[in-house]
């Protein structure tokens, strides 16, 4: 399993994966989920993806044979803009299907595929955008500035109480990595090190990409600050006032 | 989609569910998924179920048509052990599937169906069985001290945050309800009242049942509470320490 997640506020984008892949138990692998594209002081592409690890990894070479294509819609360091980039992804997955599909299908295996990619390109705002296995997007917009892919319910719960367009980079991040942990905690398919990326808007390049392993001091401090923080929490909230011989179920 | 949780502790048993049914958005009905055979002094038997409703209320009626039996194995009235009672329990679920399963293959229907029985009957401690659609089941046990079943995940984090089988049942209760608020909050097939039993051990009778609607006062209260709560031990935490030209990803 896997989850990522990715965040379009108004400083800029949040993004972040954990590198756990598994086939069965037993097969258990540490892969990077996180791929940029990047030219500073024009563009920024992040790309992360969920799913099946032939899949994603044969839709990143994909991409990646056309970083020096002429034909800019098909190549990520020369389209004009992020949708056009979101197309150029969602061409390449449907690529991949074509050459796989049908052999997929034969083995019994699911064409099993999500990415989000986000990003800047000079003369637009920052976007966000979800891309499915058939190719197809949606794009955040301010209602809804968070994706999810992957294992994506544990971590889903602290999104929603605190995340919102307003929030700033830093609070993302700390949200970003205790959603992280939450679901790192309840799901053993999901593990670190944590890809983390920061993108300020209009930097137009990456000033912030850490991989947060388990020794990382403030990620250690934040995921044991909340731990104990939501235990005392509950502590200090009231027990219920009934608790015998009251039965009002009706 | 449902939720129910139940919790196996020292001091007795607290079980919750929700009662929101749904087939399709344009779907929605309220049904309780909480049943109770119980005879004072002598046994309660307490059934939650999740999966398809037409299953499940086969299966409940199953059960019932047995409650003036001779043969003491499949009257839950009279089974002498709550493993018998599992027992009981997936026997039902496999006659449901001789009668129902070939019809429901046949439209594509899945055979869906999971419950969890706990309960006490004299002479026993008080025991938790989660039964599987195949009729057959797992006991709960000190190390593994609660149940889940339908929408589990959203509301899992804080059981295994502070669940143990040391916890009082007025705490247990307390974090029953936040469970069951975390899941009915992120999954919209998940809603109130809320079907809430708390059974102490050795007292052969339920004391507290109640069914939580959404103005009940203290429910009201310690979501409230808790949200706030979460929100404002967010803001303590400390930001990350880096944010500008840090690149370490290596």
């Amino acid at each position: 399993m896997t989850y990522c997640l990715a965040m379009a506020l108004n400083q800029g984008l949040v993004l972040a994966a954990d590198s756990r892949t598994n086939a069965g138990v037993d097969h258990i692998a540490t892969f990077r989920k996180m791929r940029i594209w990047e030219r500073e002081g024009e563009r920024v592409l992040v790309l992360l993806s969920a799913g099946n690890l032939a899949i994603t990894q044969a839709v990143a070479s994909e991409i990646d044979r056309h970083t020096h294509d002429d034909t800019p819609e098909r190549n990520p360091m020369a389209v004009a803009s992020l949708y056009d980039a979101a197309r150029l992804v969602g061409e390449a997955v449907r690529a991949v299907h074509r050459k796989d599909g049908a052999a997929l299908r034969e083995a019994g295996v699911e064409f099993n595929i999500s990415l989000i990619l986000g990003g800047q390109i000079e003369g637009e705002e920052p976007r966000l955008f979800m891309i499915y296995a058939a190719g197809n997007f949606i794009e955040a917009t301010n209602e809804t500035p968070y994706f999810q892919i992957g294992e994506t319910k544990y971590g889903k719960p602290i999104l929603d109480r605190v995340v919102s367009v307003e929030t700033d980079l830093a609070r993302a991040t700390k949200c970003a990595l205790l959603s992280l942990d939450s679901t790192i905690r309840s799901n053993m398919t999901v593990g670190l090190p944590i890809d983390l990326l920061v993108y300020r808007r209009d930097s137009l390049r990456v000033e912030t990409h850490r991989l947060i392993q388990d020794n990382d001091p403030y990620y250690k401090d934040i995921c044991h600050r909340w731990g104990v923080g939501l235990r005392d929490l509950f502590q200090v909230l009231p027990d219920p006032p009934w608790g015998g011989g009251d039965k009002t179920a009706g």
